[in-house]
């Protein structure tokens, strides 16, 4: 049994639900559908979410938002005379939608993410309609009948454990059931919806819930590529790779989905496989717990900018029992995280996601730490990038740093902080902003495409 | 004007003493003569602070230890039987040592301490005498005398401030200063010790005392060498280095002295000069704030053994504000140093000397982890040893660490951890121990002695 999820560009026309319908048909396995809200056609294109916040914002505001309205329902519409389904569905979105925008509005958050979420359950019905146009047996099972009960926070709704149990009970429904993504309910049977990227979040629970043998996540690439592939032109498409790599790699801005939505499904154990809905041909990349190391020791290459250190001197700071603990409590008292805390004998470094601090925090965390920990220097560095070299078979593999290092050396980049723990998942170097694609394109070289002598 | 210290060796018999008056007259710059007490003349031999350590607590035990005194007695008359001193001297340090072990044992710590430093104290008497026979001007200071104020820390005293302006009045003494090294007065008038190399601690705080211009350090190698030359034979010797790298190779088990010794004088910005008693005429190595970057990035090469890591995995750690601050906590709260914490992005790498931890508090803190932070995993790896590759000219020098890291690979040495933050004046690898001379090995010749190809 799978769980197979949509993403918003695979729904969004009537010729990409068709795709959808003949993807699920298909593989008889294929029990749960989770769809997302209508994306975009095209790139100036607007999502159905993005439309709906605009409502929701429009009737707070103005107590009406009409030609919004009629803007996401005639994007409904247009996906049922693509597929020529009768009126009848439409009407209901549009009566359906206008009911809801016209609710209690008295708790704003709640009710942004009452109506945000109508975009992806409107979807699903849609989608269960077309199913049955088709002939096939399939329902719209809503996600407060299913059991997905969800934790009380507005926009970052966390799926509570008991839902599991009650999902199970989804294998035994007749038909495919089409679900919608990106929401659940709360105990009092609110509406509330989940982080960015809610749609995969709820196919990972779902695979959880079903204990499904694969979790299919249909997006409109070939394949999780092993470099940003707007650094490097073409690059190699990624077959296989481990949670711990999916996530090293998605840490440092490969975005093709949040890594944490995949928690549930890797909790259960439960395989990933990314493919497109335009290519379902390809075999996608398979996302799982392990993996047999076949093809060199890196698997991906992923870079992010946007850091920041600050480096603290002391003389004698290693005799001092409690200097890392009390800095990291200044960055704490003001909800700060860090990212990785290189040391020396007498300094250390705190690298940062700089959006963190404004120019005040900065000063004030500058002053704090040379007060109250007495240092001799503090150093802030902006405009820092940090890129990940990831691969399981990395572990114990004599020798790639001194490649990943030379090829950086090589490119006259200069390496400002290497930190390597014992996990060896990954290997991160710190570079200026300024070096972050060259050296992202000389450490692709090495690992990935060495030319021929 | 200069301060010069002699360390044990250098003063462990009248031909040893006759090398130091030749060495202080040959320079009228050098006012001020710090003096241990003898050490071993040859490799069996016992030095007379272990020796005074012993009578000591034979005093405590059992009210005597006659055939200890004796022998102590012997090595100071051996010296002044040697440079044909009267047997006056001898006399007069016999009655002054049953004196003071005879003193009162109430507080057996600060006996101890008193005990202890009789060696130098009448080593320096010994050696003033030596001078004077000579016909040179040379005055015994006591330290009490000279205002050389410590805390109350048996052991471990530490210089009071106050101190350096009273010491200031010793360039006014009349002919050399003769001064016993290890210990000073608390301001109730209690002898009290530095820690070990306590003689170095002495010539340092004189030096910044009085202003030097130079504090010689006179011991029995020629130089400070770029590599442990008990793992790489005839090591190139280092002529110049700054307070920071010598700081930092002392750190991983370069032994030529205590850095920390060399505070005082690091705060006064005095250079340090390391010379051997028994080739003076060698250059030594010269220890300085800032130096020319004249040979190679990397001026030395050090390591050191009986690490551990505390290796922490939680899946999404890094969204955990006070993760690392709550592991720095449970080690602080049994009182343990971390060296350094590399990190991943679920992950987290304590190294600590693992001689702190107990098979029971290692448990502990594993527990403690494993419970208070719901570590998934928390995996400690024993016997790792740090090697420490040290150089200013690291900074900004692209290519030293892939250099490093390519050495090590060709050895086959796998490189369990890397640390290099932003200060780049060392960059640290971690290997198992078993590894750490082949590593060793392998970066010397990476840097000092690339064979001719």
């Amino acid at each position: 049994m799978k769980v197979v999820k949509f993403g918003g560009s695979s729904l969004a026309s009537g010729e990409q639900v068709e795709k959808v319908y003949n993807i699920v048909v298909s593989d008889p396995k294929r029990k749960v559908v989770v769809v997302s809200a209508p994306g975009k056609r095209h790139g100036d294109d607007i999502k159905v979410t993005d439309l709906l916040i605009s409502c929701a914002e429009g009737y707070l505001k103005n107590g009406e938002a009409p030609e919004l309205v009629a803007t996401v329902v005639e994007r409904y519409a247009s996906i049922a005379r693509e597929l020529s389904l009768s009126n009848e569905i439409i009407e209901k979105i549009e009566a359906d939608l206008l009911e809801l925008l016209a609710g209690d509005k008295s708790k704003p958050e709640r009710y942004l993410d009452a109506v945000k979420a109508s975009g992806e359950d409107n979807n699903a019905k849609l989608v269960a309609a077309y199913f049955n146009h088709q002939g096939v047996e399939a329902h719209y099972v809503n996600p407060k009948d299913a059991g997905l009960l969800v934790s009380n926070e507005p926009g970052n709704a966390q799926v509570l454990p008991e839902s599991y149990d009650k999902l199970y009970e989804l294998r035994n429904r007749p038909g495919i059931v089409i679900f919608p993504g990106f929401f659940g309910y709360t105990k009092d049977g609110e509406v509330l919806t989940f982080s960015r990227s809610g749609s995969d979040i709820t196919g990972s629970i779902l695979a959880n819930g079903i204990k499904a043998e694969l979790y299919e996540n249909f997006t409109d690439v070939d394949a999780v590529y092993s470099v940003n592939p707007t650094i490097v032109e073409d690059p190699k498409e990624i077959s296989e790779l481990t949670y711990r790599e999916m996530r090293e790699l998605s840490y440092a801005g490969f975005s093709v989905f949040h890594d944490e939505a995949l928690i549930p499904a890797f909790r259960a154990g439960i395989p990933v496989n990314i493919k497109n809905t335009n290519n379902p041909s390809a075999p996608g990349t398979r996302i799982v717990n392990e993996r047999d190391n076949n093809n060199g020791p890196v698997v991906g290459i992923a870079s992010d900018g946007g850091f920041c250190s600050i480096y603290v001197s002391k003389y004698l700071m290693n005799r001092e029992i409690g200097f890392g603990r009390k800095i990291l409590q200044i960055l704490e008292d003001d909800n700060i995280t860090y990212e990785h805390i290189p040391s020396g004998i007498d300094d250390v470094t705190i690298i940062l996601r700089q959006g963190q601090m404004s120019a005040d925090v900065e000063e004030k965390i500058i002053s704090r730490i040379k007060a109250e920990l007495n240092a001799d220097e503090v150093i802030v560095e902006h405009d820092l990038a940090l890129i990940m070299v990831v691969g399981e078979g990395m572990r114990h593999n004599v020798g790639t740093t001194a490649k990943a290092a030379k090829s950086l050396a090589d490119a006259g980049v200069n390496i400002e902080m290497i930190n390597q723990g014992s996990s060896e998942v990954s290997m991160m170097f710190g570079v200026k902003e300024v070096d972050e694609k060259r050296a992202v394109k000389a450490l692709y070289e090495e690992f990935f495409a060495r030319v021929m002598v």
